[in-house]
C-alpha cells in the first residue's frame, strides 16, 4: 500500500521533526499537522514543520493514509478518540511513544476498527516545543515498530518502509520486549539522571552554584538528559511501570554491591566493574550510535 | 615567586594536556616529564608532550620549581616518595588527584618538608594514556586548589597563577569541602554510569547487541563517563570514601521515593522533580560549563 498523505497529532520535538523530514525526504508524501494547543499550532505553521497546519483535527486525518500520533504516552488514548469519528476507512493509526503495551492497548480501546501499527523512533533530543524539530533527527537512528498478533503485514511495511524513508533503521519486535529493552537503554537512565540532579539540588552543605561550576566532571551530562519533557516523562514512567521496577530493582542490587565495595575497600570489585564497561562504549562507538570525537559528532546536526 | 621549570611525573590524559599547554599558553617555562611506564615515555617523547621526556625521575624534577603528580590518587604515596630525595629546596609540590583529604595525607606523609599545594583541575575526557591529552582542555574549566592551613601565601599564588595562565579559572577551598562537592558533581555521576553500564550487560532478557542498538535513548550519555580509566576511577572511590557513602546515601533514598511514586501511579512526584532539574541544566548552560547546541559546543576541541 502507498501513503499519500500523512497526518501529525502533537507537532513538537517528535511531530515536528516528522514534518520537516517528510517534507525533505519524501517530497511526495503531503502532510497535514493539528496541536492540541492553538499557540503551538500557530508556531508550527510559521515554522512550516508541515505542509498544512489544520485547525480542526478532523480536517487534519480526513484524507490520511497514516495518521502518527506524537503526544505524551498519557494522552495517546484521548487523542486516539479524538480522531477516531474522521478517519477514512483503512487509514493506519502509529504513534511515537516510549512505551508500547499501553499504548497498544489504549489504541485498540480507542479505536476497534482501524489498523494499528506503533512504533517508536530511538531518538530526540532534550528539547521540546515546535521550535525543537529539525529534519535529520531520526538518520541512523532505530525505529522500532510493534505490530499486534493480528496486523496486516502491509501495513507494518508501509510503517516501516515510511520510516526506513525518513532515513531510520527499522526493527519489527513485541510490545513487551520493546518496553524491557527501552526501560534499560532509556527508562532507567533518564530516571538516575532526574533523581542525581535533585539529589545534588537538595545538599544543603554544598551550594547550588558549586554544584553548577563544577558540573564538567560528571555530572553536566546527567543534566542533559534530566532536562527533557516532564509530561513526557512521567508518563513514560507510569505507562512502562512493569519492566521500570523490574529493571531499577536489578540496578539498586549493583549499586549496592559497589556501595559495599567502597565501604570495605574492595578495589578489585571496582576495578572489574569499570574495565567491563569500557568494552561496551567501544561497541557503541562501532555501531555507529555515538562517536568517538570530543563532540560526539554531533555537528552534523 | 616565579616558576621557570614544571616537571610532569605521569603522562597520562592530564599529565599530557599540562605540558601541551604550557608550551602553548606559558612558553617561557621550561617543561620535563617523567612516566613509570617506558612504553608511554616513548609514545610521549614522540608527541612532544613535554619539552623533555626524562628516564629517571631524578632529572625530571631536579631542576623544578613545580612538580606536579599526574598519577592515579592511590599512586600519589609512592610518588612522592620517588620524587622526595631530588626536590631542589623550595621546590613546590601540587598534583591533579580527584579527591584531595587523602592526597595531601600522602603528600605530606612523604615529603614532610616540602611546600605542598594540591590542586584538582575539573576538566577531563573519557579517554586516557598518552595520546588522549589536549592543550586546551582545562581552558574554561575550574581548578581547585586545596592548600593546607599552613601552605605559604605565595606558594598558593604561584599554583593558582599557573593555572589561569593554562586558561583555567582558579577557586581556593579546603580539602573537606572539596571532596563533598566533587562526591556529588563527579564521583557519584562516575559510580552510578558505571553501574548502570554494567546492570544492562548482565540481563539475560536482553541481548548487548540490543543494548548498543538502542543506546540513542538515553544510554550513550553514561557509556562514555563509564569509559573513562577504571584505576584512575577504582583509587577515587576508595580515597574519598566517605564522601562518596554520604552522597550515595542521600541518591539512594531519593530513589526509592520515585520508586514507590511509580509503582503508585503518582505522577505529581515525578512531574514536579522532572520539572525542578530542567531550571539546573538551563544554569549550567548560563555559566558556560556546557552547551545548548546539540554538539555541547564541543567541536572546539
Amino acid at each position: 500500500m502507498t501513503i499519500e498523505c500523512v497526518a501529525i497529532i502533537g507537532l513538537g520535538l517528535i511531530g515536528g521533526s516528522i514534518g520537516l523530514a517528510v517534507q525533505e525526504m519524501l517530497p511526495d508524501i503531503a502532510t497535514t499537522g493539528w496541536d492540541a494547543d492553538t499557540e503551538v499550532r500557530r508556531r508550527a505553521a510559521g515554522r512550516g514543520l508541515v505542509g498544512m497546519v489544520c485547525e480542526t483535527v478532523a480536517e487534519a486525518v480526513g484524507e490520511a493514509d497514516l495518521v502518527i500520533l506524537c503526544v505524551p504516552v498519557g494522552a495517546m488514548g484521548h487523542a486516539a478518540e479524538a480522531i477516531a469519528p474522521h478517519l477514512k476507512p483503512g487509514t493506519i493509526v502509529s504513534d511515537v511513544g516510549s512505551s508500547k503495551n499501553s499504548v497498544g492497548a489504549a489504541l485498540s480501546a480507542a479505536l476497534p476498527d482501524a489498523v494499528i501499527i506503533p512504533a517508536h523512533p530511538v531518538a530526540g533530543t532534550e528539547k521540546s516545543g515546535p521550535e525543537a524539530g529539525f529534519a535529520e533527527l531520526f538518520r541512523h537512528r532505530w525505529c522500532i515498530v510493534t505490530p499486534g498478533n493480528d496486523a496486516p503485514q502491509d501495513a507494518v511495511d508501509a510503517v516501516s518502509g515510511f520510516w526506513e524513508g525518513l532515513g531510520a533503521k527499522v526493527e519489527v519486535m513485541d510490545a513487551d520486549h520493546h518496553d524491557l529493552v527501552l526501560a534499560v537503554t532509556s527508562h532507567i537512565p533518564h530516571l538516575i539522571a532526574y533523581t542525581i540532579v535533585g539529589t545534588a539540588s537538595d545538599l544543603e552543605d554544598v551550594t547550588r552554584g558549586e554544584v553548577i561550576k563544577y558540573s564538567a566532571g560528571g555530572f553536566r551530562d546527567f543534566t542533559r538528559i534530566a532536562a527533557s519533557n516532564p509530561t513526557m516523562w512521567r508518563d513514560v514512567f507510569l505507562s512502562n511501570r512493569d519492566a521500570v521496577l523490574e529493571v531499577l530493582g536489578r540496578f539498586t542490587e549493583d549499586l549496592s554491591l559497589l556501595q559495599r565495595a567502597i565501604r570495605n575497600g574492595d578495589g578489585d570489585t571496582l576495578f572489574d566493574l569499570f574495565e567491563r564497561t569500557r568494552t561496551i562504549r567501544r561497541s557503541i562507538i562501532e555501531e555507529g550510535q555515538d562517536d568517538a570525537r570530543p563532540d560526539f559528532g554531533r555537528k552534523d546536526h
